[in-house]
C-alpha cells in the first residue's frame, strides 16, 4: 500500500520505518521540506536530527504533507494534536477525500506543565473534529493509546498479546486499518464503534501518562480481558 | 477486619457479601435504615428489593453511616459519586479520622442522558475531593476501573490475570488496601501514586463504558502488560 505518514515526530518516524520494512510504500511527510532538511540539532525529543534519521531508512522519501497526501492510498496523521489540523488542511481536503484518514494523534495540551491536559474531550474528541473538518476523508481514530515503539511492533511486548482499538464511521476503513495493524503485529483489535468513541481512547491519555510513571517505562500496552 | 460499606446498591452489596465471604467481619451501610429496610420493588438497577437481599445474606447486618463507620476499622466508599461527599459527611468526619477510607466510586453524571460525563476531572477527582473534605482518613482511590462483579471477585475472569491500581497519599493505608484486595483475587496491584493520580483511574471511565458497549458485557477488565 501506498502510506504517506505525516509528522516526522517520534511517533512518525517510528511508524514509516516500521511500515517500509513490512513492506509498504511509504512517504514521510512534513510542513516544509526545506527546513526539515536544514535541522542539525537534536529535535525536542532529543532525538537524532532528521537528515541523519533520514540517511539511515534510504527506503523512506520525504515529502511535503501536499504532494505526499495527493500520491497516498492511505494517509496517517502522526502530527503533533495541536498541528493536525492544520496540518492535514496542508495535506489539502481534495487529496483526502475518499481515503482512509488514520488519525493517531492526541489532544495534548502542554501549556500548563507536566502531566499535560486534553484540549478537548467528553463532549468531542481530536478525531471527530478530523473528521468533521475533513467530511470526505474515512477517519479511523487507532493507536493512541500506546507508545509509538508498541504502536510499530507490539510483538516485543508480550508477543503482540495486547489490545488496541479502532474507532470510526466506515466499516471499510476500519477493515483496511484492521489489516494494516495484523501487519504490524496486532492480535487484538476492538471495533469500539464510531467516531465518537474516540473520546473513549483519548481519555485514556490521563491513566496511560500516570501508568508510564508508575512502571518507569512506555514500553506497556493494555489487554482487554475478557 | 471489621469493614463497614456504604451504599446498599450492586457495588455495595457486591462487595460487602464478598468481604464476608472471604472472612471479614462486614457492615453494610445506608443513610436511613427504616426507609432501605422499607424497600418492596425492585433497585434502580433492577436487583432484587434489599431487605429480600439482606435475607440471602445472614452474614450482614445494615446500620447507618455513622454507626458503621464509628464501629469499623476500614471504610468503604460504594455510593453514587455524586451522592458519596454527603454520606461520607453523615458517616462523621470523626469516624473516619485515622482510618482507611476506600473509594471506589466515580464521578458519573447521568443527567445528560447515556453515556454519562463526568462531573469532575482533569484538574481534579473524586478521590481528591474525598481527600480534601476528610483530611485526617487515609483516601486510597481503588477498583473504580471494573464492574462490581470483577472487582469482588477477579478470579472468575482469567484467574485474576488482570490490573487493579490504586492511588493515595499515605503508604500504609495503601499496604493495607492491597493486602485485601490481595484477600479477593486480585493479582496485579499497580501503585500510581498519590491521590492526584485517582484523576488518571476516573478519566479512564469514558473507554470503560466503551469497551462495554463493544464487547456487549461489562465482565472484563485490562490487564497492564509490560
Amino acid at each position: 500500500m501506498r502510506i504517506a505518514v505525516l509528522g516526522t515526530g517520534p511517533v512518525g518516524r517510528t511508524l514509516a520505518a516500521r511500515f517500509a520494512a513490512v513492506g509498504h510504500q511509504v512517504v514521510i511527510d512534513t510542513r516544509d521540506v526545506a527546513a526539515t532538511l536544514a535541522q542539525t540539532g537534536p529535535d525536542a525529543w532529543g532525538d537524532s536530527p532528521f537528515p541523519v534519521w533520514l540517511d539511515e531508512h534510504p527506503d523512506l522519501e520525504l515529502h511535503d504533507f501536499t504532494n505526499a497526501a495527493a500520491a497516498a492510498e492511505l494517509i496517517v496523521n502522526a502530527t503533533n494534536g495541536a498541528a493536525s489540523l492544520s496540518a492535514l488542511a496542508q495535506a489539502g481536503a481534495g487529496n483526502l477525500a475518499g481515503k482512509v484518514l488514520v488519525d493517531v494523534s492526541n489532544p495534548l495540551d502542554f501549556s500548563g506543565g507536566m502531566p499535560p491536559t486534553l484540549f478537548t474531550k467528553e463532549t468531542d474528541s481530536l478525531g471527530e473534529q478530523i473528521q468533521r473538518a475533513f467530511p470526505a476523508a474515512k477517519v479511523v481514530k487507532t493507536l493512541n493509546t500506546m507508545t509509538a515503539a508498541v504502536q510499530a511492533d507490539p510483538g516485543q511486548l508480550a508477543g503482540g498479546d495486547h489490545t488496541v482499538f479502532v474507532s470510526g464511521d466506515d466499516p471499510g476503513a476500519k477493515a483496511v486499518v484492521t489489516d494494516l495493524l495484523t501487519s504490524l503485529g496486532h492480535t487484538d483489535v476492538i471495533d469500539l464503534g464510531d467516531i465518537t468513541t474516540a473520546r473513549g481512547v483519548e481519555m485514556y491519555l490521563p491513566l496511560w501518562l500516570r501508568v508510564w510513571g508508575a512502571l518507569g517505562t512506555p514500553i506497556f500496552n493494555i489487554k482487554v480481558v475478557r
